[in-house]
């Protein structure tokens, strides 16, 4: 099971928008997920803390993530300025190795929409004030009325194959020896297919053939889809931009199973990354 | 082919980022895209029409589209409250019918891009205003400096298979006799598969297994991915959410060809919608 997936809570869309039912489950019974800014707290058996409605301050908007088992799970929005850290660090990194794969998605999931509300308070078509609605799946702008809702990302994750070999590429900035898939944003007016061969184009120079969908990932920095596919190319002559990449290579089956096996040519992405995923798969399949 | 994919467009990313090559772009050779709110204009071959940079107003602001065989290719966001219509009305559903598919995709992207950023002249962030950026495939904000993105919302719509038998349902407030399948945006926290299962959960209180990727296509009322798959069920007995869906049933592979075809117990949904696309794709699988 991809990480980020799992998680146990039932959404119960009907009490989000009943404001009489989710009031009635806003009660000393409800629990409150633990957090300082977007960093999860830990209670003594290394699963996630929970606590009560009153630990939330009082103007604290409360989003609704669901039922666990019957009981009402709420998250409460970031004071301003407090919504940090923005991407995955260190810490969280660890945290993916040893939160329970149930208890991590259920922190994904919170995680990306207290951040969105965090990141969201003001209308983008008017500028006025937003205030939470439907249990947190929703913001309203008192001003205009217009109606904002969560947002997702749908970013492509691809492995390219050229004769066994597959390409793998290392982003400007990342640490030497560190290869994964290539990606990026699904743009306006794109299909998923279309995503995955343009992205390849624009960092490798690499025309890709037979673009298949693997398997998706949530992905809770900030928000996104990770939609992972596998793409054949006829020719694996590389133009990389160098505006974007550091350095693309082919790698054999051979080299990307020892490198998963941590004593290949390069570094394989974290067992928590969809792209370690697509690389067992292509070495499985 | 699916509607609104297969644009001639090279969305040409090193472009957009290059402020000396984009100004270069921008002279009386340029393409801009007519637009009368969000409605295209038409040539008299029933094509797009495209008009100069010197038809667009002072003001305007300016999305580059891409190269069209090495033309710079524009659209003009709409002025305030000129950004209509928003959703797909029957104008719309019948040029799907008569554009050229690449025109049809160029249009569907360029509406998209220049309807989000109608939608977001202010900043969620601080309610500053915002400006375009990166040749309109980015707004900063003039206050707090945050960039904001073009927005792709992924949408699962699915096929639900019970012993050669398809569920379709019918939304409330559409017409009596039509049935198409389910659908719903993905939540932050969900993979792709876990999104159709909480769909078809909620609306017809079915749950599926076997989740599987058919296609995709972007839909640009406003700007959503649509992800089409496939599911099993083992129990067909509905529990019907009456706050979403009028009706849903279950129709055998006759029946749903029959319809297909015009002739069947329901009303298809048109060519142009991947629903349709689903269907053909069941029937002939």
């Amino acid at each position: 099971m991809l990480s980020f997936t799992g998680s146990r809570l039932d959404r119960a869309d009907h009490v989000r928008a009943d404001p009489e039912r989710l009031a009635g489950y806003m009660n000393w019974k409800a629990r409150l997920l633990a957090l300082d800014g977007l960093m999860p707290a830990m209670d003594d058996e290394g699963g996630l803390a929970w606590g009560t409605l009153a630990d939330a301050s009082e103007d604290a908007e409360l989003v609704f993530l669901g039922l666990d088992d019957g009981k009402a799970c709420f998250a409460a929005v970031p004071a301003k300025g407090d919504a940090s850290p923005r991407m995955a660090n260190p810490q969280l990194w660890s945290l993916m190795a040893t939160l329970r794969p149930d208890d991590l998605a259920l922190y994904g999931g919170a995680r990306s929409i207290v951040d969105w509300h965090a990141r969201h308070r003001f209308c983008a078509q008017c500028g006025g004030d937003t205030r939470i609605a439907k249990g947190g799946w929703q913001r309203d702008c008192t001003a205009c009325g217009a109606s904002h809702f969560p947002r997702t990302d749908p970013v492509t994750i691809m492995l390219v194959e050229h004769e066994g070999r597959l390409m793998l590429g290392r982003g400007l900035g990342w640490p030497e020896g560190s290869f994964s898939a290539l990606a990026g944003f699904v743009e306006p007016g794109e299909s998923i297919e279309e995503g995955v061969a343009r992205e390849v184009l624009e960092e490798s120079g690499v025309k890709v053939r037979d673009v298949t969908y693997v398997a998706s990932q949530p992905w809770p920095f900030p928000s996104q889809l990770m939609i992972g596919c596998h793409s054949f190319t006829d020719d694996d002559s590389l133009t990389i931009d160098e505006t974007e990449m550091a350095e693309i290579n082919w790698y054999t089956l051979d080299e990307v199973k020892a490198s998963l096996a941590g004593n290949g040519p390069f570094r394989a992405p974290p067992p928590h990354a969809i792209a370690h995923h697509l690389m067992h798969w292509w070495i499985h399949k």
